[in-house]
């Protein structure tokens, strides 16, 4: 087993990077070394006070507004990049990383599958990754585990794979005002279609990634683009959380669908309703893979594994293959399952 | 994309090596090279025949009884030996393969997690591996997927975990009178009993390799050895397949249990059920994974993958991971998920 503790540093410090940091310190064999922010209410600040955990005897970690002085050669095994869901918007902030020799981790959903929307940097992080001797991977639990990498897996039960459709229920009552925005909670139907016209309404971000991930893992080509939809949930009744209010009549959340379509026929399919107190109507949340093939695959998780502690779980859990990976850009199809580490992390760590 | 086909050699022509090349007679980049099985009925006939397909256009595979005239250097890319249940009576076969310089899949269950019951023989299987530049691999529906590794990835999504447990509960309807003796099926409880106490019994193997494997994977580290149990699962009610018949009051199959404890406490519970047409005492059939942590997890495939058709999946998918992977003795946890294969074979070879 190796000597040193695995060293992450973690660039962003929101709900993901924050709640990422949280897990970590309370792991065996790892530690933060540098986090960077640029939140005025965050910059200068110990994580430990922002985090409202006591330090104990750990050292401590100042929150700093300079990446050149958080990410420098040497300095960590692993950055954890918690900023963006676009890759266009993270490659920058990637290549810095890459260029001073350190592993990365990328939230970004977009970079769960980034060849999907952009193949050119996709290449581009290959390349570099590769000429820097490191490794890049994006995750998460959706994209990355839910939608995708659990679907891949099951078809490893099958000979033949003729039809998919993955579905995924799952509550927003947790999340706060920015994702509220950006999925159109609390708007009329009528502000719903304009924002949603206007592409202001983020929805889900991962189809595309998802789609193509499990169609290049199991050989089928799409005959185009994925397709994707968009619908207002309508509630019928007063739907309230922390941070959000639903007026019957008015939008709880958004039902994303999205497609793929191989050899002339639906081949792949998503569906993935997102709204707050979704049981006020009935509606049970949940994970649920279908597979029409030989044999047919009918799988539920009940209820759904929540998205920010499942991508928070994702991250952390990931930091072993990721340090273990030959260099270059991978993806979850790529590198050995995540799994829960309970024990030392220098004991996942083959060097 | 490499030009050659695939190619692969068959070790034992029984139900699960035969329904291998089955479906790889269906897939596409993939060759059947050679087939060796003792069996007087198979031995000196074409596989086309014993299988009962047509042969069309393709080169004849006559098989052989002598493993020498069948793996030779260089004969194959994986020879997939479909012998055994057991990593001490498949060792010496594995050790030919390899020495020969040819990659193995392994279908005998203890070859899931060798060293969970023979740490000095996989250690062994490890140093000829490395030693002849190729890589080994056990695999199968379970213990392989739906008991363990599946478990695995689920822990995946969690920060935390504090128990887990994996059930599957399956029908022995489609098997035949082999598994019917190992399970006990028809047979009076005193029988069962009697021949339990005995060793007769095989029931399920698997559950060592299951539990450590988790365990392993997530950090956790046993109390002791996995404890199980065996007992008959008596019918009410009058059960026939084609191969079995049951009476009321004897015996339709055998509920096997395990247990690993971790730091005192029951941490992995396997439960797994076999029986003969369990839907006539309303038993319904599936697979289930609950983990207790954080979030909880709450899984179910319904019906339950099946044994065979599953198994055959496994090693067939799990066949580019085992040519890509770097010389060794892998398992599940080391290779990335297994997925169907659809297109052509040699899209999902690196090399």
């Amino acid at each position: 087993m190796r000597q040193e503790n695995v060293r992450v540093s973690i660039w962003g410090f929101g709900a993901m990077g924050g709640g990422i940091a949280e897990v970590l310190l309370r792991k065996k064999g790892v530690d933060i070394v540098g986090v960077c922010d640029i939140h005025p209410d965050r910059v200068g600040k110990s994580i430990f006070e922002v985090l409202g955990v006591p330090r104990g005897a750990r050292r401590d970690v100042v929150i700093s507004g300079d990446i050149d002085q958080v990410v420098t050669r040497g300095s960590a095994d692993v950055v954890i990049l918690a900023t963006d869901s676009f890759t266009r918007k993270a490659f920058d902030k990637i290549k810095l990383i890459v260029e001073r020799g350190i592993n990365v981790i990328s939230t970004a959903e977009e970079m769960a599958y980034p060849k999907a929307k952009e193949p050119a940097l996709a290449e581009e992080l290959d390349r570099l990754a590769k000429a820097n001797g490191v490794s890049i991977l994006g995750t998460g639990i959706n994209p990355g585990l839910m939608m995708d990498l659990l679907v891949i897996l099951m078809t490893g039960a099958c000979t033949d794979v003729d039809y998919i459709k993955a579905e995924r229920v799952n509550s927003l009552s947790p999340f706060g005002p920015a994702v509220m925005e950006e999925q159109g909670v609390g708007l009329t139907p009528e502000e719903f279609k304009a924002q949603s016209a206007s592409g202001h309404l983020a929805g889900h971000v991962g189809f595309n990634e998802s789609v193509n991930m499990i169609c290049d893992a199991i050989g089928w080509k799409l005959d185009k683009p994925v397709e994707q939809s968009m619908a207002p949930i309508v509630s019928n009744v007063l739907r309230k959380t922390k941070y959000a209010e639903v007026k019957p009549g008015n939008v709880a959340g958004c039902t994303m669908l999205g497609f793929g379509t191989v050899g002339g026929k639906l081949a792949v399919e998503m569906v993935h309703p997102q709204q707050i107190e979704p049981e006020l109507e009935g509606t049970d949340t949940g994970d649920y893979v279908v597979i029409k093939g030989t044999p047919n695959v009918n799988l539920s998780n009940k209820p759904e594994v929540p998205g920010g502690i499942g991508t928070i779980a994702m991250c952390i859990n990931m930091i072993p293959q990721v340090i273990n990976a030959r260099p270059g850009l991978f993806t979850m199809i790529d590198l050995p399952v995540p799994r829960a580490i309970m024990g030392d992390m220098r004991e996942q760590i083959h060097q």
